[in-house]
């Protein structure tokens, strides 16, 4: 198969008129440097943290397509609100898709990027909602024999995240997790982490289906935010586990408050000296996700050692080291059809994505609903 | 001066009928251990952090006091919802007063504890809204020639907690400071320690009579919340300091919400790829007081490094280690009547502390109101 020269990749601007375009723009099909690998992307997944990119704080409800192929147009208004907030990005035409999967179909003249000729490896770095990317052939990572471009579309981003909330657990002394949006993909894998590490975990989910997803699973732990008893059920879960750590997908409302007046409800359990500031413990909930982007509003009846925080990947691996990660990775390869499988319902072209009808489907990120985007197709 | 062999202590009880009682208990004056000294206490400020353990969420506005002389007796009414939030305490009789100072007037036989026969010295470790207090000879801070227990009774809360924050930010890698409710007792030591430590610190206050008090100090930024242009100007003054970590006083609504807000529109001035995940530098805002006691509202439109928790003087300095805290309590001896200078309007008795409205008017916390008990009085 010969490389073209020229291909498709999308990208995402706003512009000062206040409308946000997503498209796909010719682009020359790069020669890689002696370190480098010209990887042709097979298969990327829309991850929420992808759609951030995409369609920022534009009113999605009200965006249109217009035009056809590769010139098709997707278009949403932003509110005034959305472009204060994303006043920095004003006019960048700013690529989108974080990871992928592909062949490596041309190498530089380094010993390791010619290793990698005729691989399929998973990439993570941005831009990857585009039939081709040059990247260091040193951030690749190589499936093993038998893996598919699909198999190893979501290495990274989802993989990572979950076993870095383990890592994280270990690193700042906690023994067990709490963990929000539980039934989502990522969700799952961490359920399986967890029984494979034998780490405690807590899920909450909002409805019984995904509640009896997880109990098939084996999860031990599950607590519906639906149920009247909600509270109640949340206390009795963290004392049996111990846990002082919650990941919440969620970000918005009274969710991490919540999470955190049960810990703290449970380690009241515990007889010791009544102090008004609470148990000694340190209580943390990590807010990861934006699913709801309204106000996280914290009641502060938890005493005084706790702590609400924004948590994201990059920054944990940046923390963590270069051995931590690399332990991590190898394990997403080892383990990519077991622990961290994921399943996609839909799987679309490029310019299947930038259709208005088929964009407020994986929008509205459904539980057990996960575009593929194929780029050759 | 002979000792007594009975003394008075003030305790303070939520009983079932959603009472909160606040009254004097005599006690026998314990004979000190070996290592232990007894002290004569002869002052012991009122601390918004005592009145947490007095008043709990009694309605203080609805107290009435009883009795007199060492019978008085202060009753307020506790709601159903402060019941639920204090049912840990519940009929416990508990000991008030965080610190305070007076005269060794009894010793152990161990060494440390007989050089400190006759001295002056500084205590912290509840139970000093009473007359005598027996402590660990370890424990005190003998006060420097010609200091009197009024100069040394606020040695440890206000000075060691606004120490404390900048051990804090050097600690967890910031460079600057914002404090709230800064023209406080606190908010004037950390100008005065800031202004000799030569640290950056920004000062929010909120009212104009509290600017001018800290301008009049030489305190180089000073913002007022009322001000029509807050945000605008505390972005400045975060800009121009590099201001990362902020301690908040009053713990509710949004203005922990809004300083993270301002740290995030100042990181966005110094140019740099967009990322919609905000500035990379952590921005962390630590709520050490409650003054607004509604619910924590975060906007989170300041990316995905940020923190928000509780911070407590004890639990900081079990953190810091023995050397840092005898390295911060040396210093306080040693600037007692200069940075740590504290300035009283009231002085009353124990059982003056009882009265409904003497209560009243120390419960309103009022800037520049600072109530000193004398318990010998």
């Amino acid at each position: 198969m010969s490389t073209p020269s020229i291909y498709l990749q999308m990208i995402s601007t706003v512009n000062e008129s206040g409308e946000l375009r997503l498209e796909l723009v010719e682009k020359p099909v790069p020669v890689p440097d002696a370190d480098q690998v010209l990887v042709r992307i097979e298969a990327a997944p829309i991850n929420p943290s992808d759609q951030g990119v995409m369609f920022g704080w534009a009113d999605i409800s009200a965006a249109v397509s217009s035009g056809a192929g590769q010139h098709k147009v997707l278009s949403a208004p932003v509110s005034e609100q959305g472009m204060r907030v994303m006043k920095a990005r004003m006019g960048q035409a700013l690529p989108v898709g974080n990871e992928g999967a592909g062949t490596v179909v041309a190498t530089g003249s380094g010993g390791l990027a010619k290793s990698l000729e005729g691989k399929i490896v998973a990439v993570m770095g941005g831009s990857m909602y585009a039939q081709y990317r040059c990247v260091d052939a040193a951030s690749c990572l190589p499936l093993l024999e038998g893996h598919s471009a699909k198999d190893g579309a979501s290495c990274f981003v989802n993989p990572l995240t979950a076993l870095s909330m383990v890592e994280t657990m270990k690193m700042e002394g906690h023994s067990a997790l709490v963990h929000t949006a539980a039934a989502s993909n990522l969700g799952q894998m961490l359920v399986r982490i967890c029984q494979a590490d034998e780490v405690e975990l807590v899920n909450i989910v909002r409805k019984e289906e995904q509640a009896a997803l997880l109990r098939d699973m084996g999860a031990k732990y599950v607590v519906n935010t639906s149920s009247d008893n909600f509270m109640a059920e949340l206390t009795d879960a963290i004392h049996a586990t111990g846990a002082t750590l919650a990941f919440d997908a969620t970000g918005g409302g009274t969710l991490a408050s919540n999470i955190l007046a049960c810990m703290e409800a449970a380690a009241a359990r515990t007889p010791g000296a009544y102090s008004i500031y609470g148990s000694v413990k340190h209580k943390q909930v990590y807010l990861y996700g934006n699913l709801d982007t309204s106000a996280t509003v914290l009641q502060r009846a938890y005493g005084m050692a706790w702590g609400v925080g924004g948590w994201l990947l990059p920054n944990f691996l940046a923390k963590a080291g270069m051995d931590v990660a690399a332990r991590l990775r190898a394990r997403v390869a080892r383990e990519l059809k077991t622990t961290f499988v994921s399943h996609y319902t839909n799987e679309i072209s490029l310019e299947e994505a930038l259709d208005a009808d088929t964009v407020r489907q994986y929008y509205a990120k459904h539980t057990g609903e996960k575009f593929l985007i194929c780029p050759q197709k």
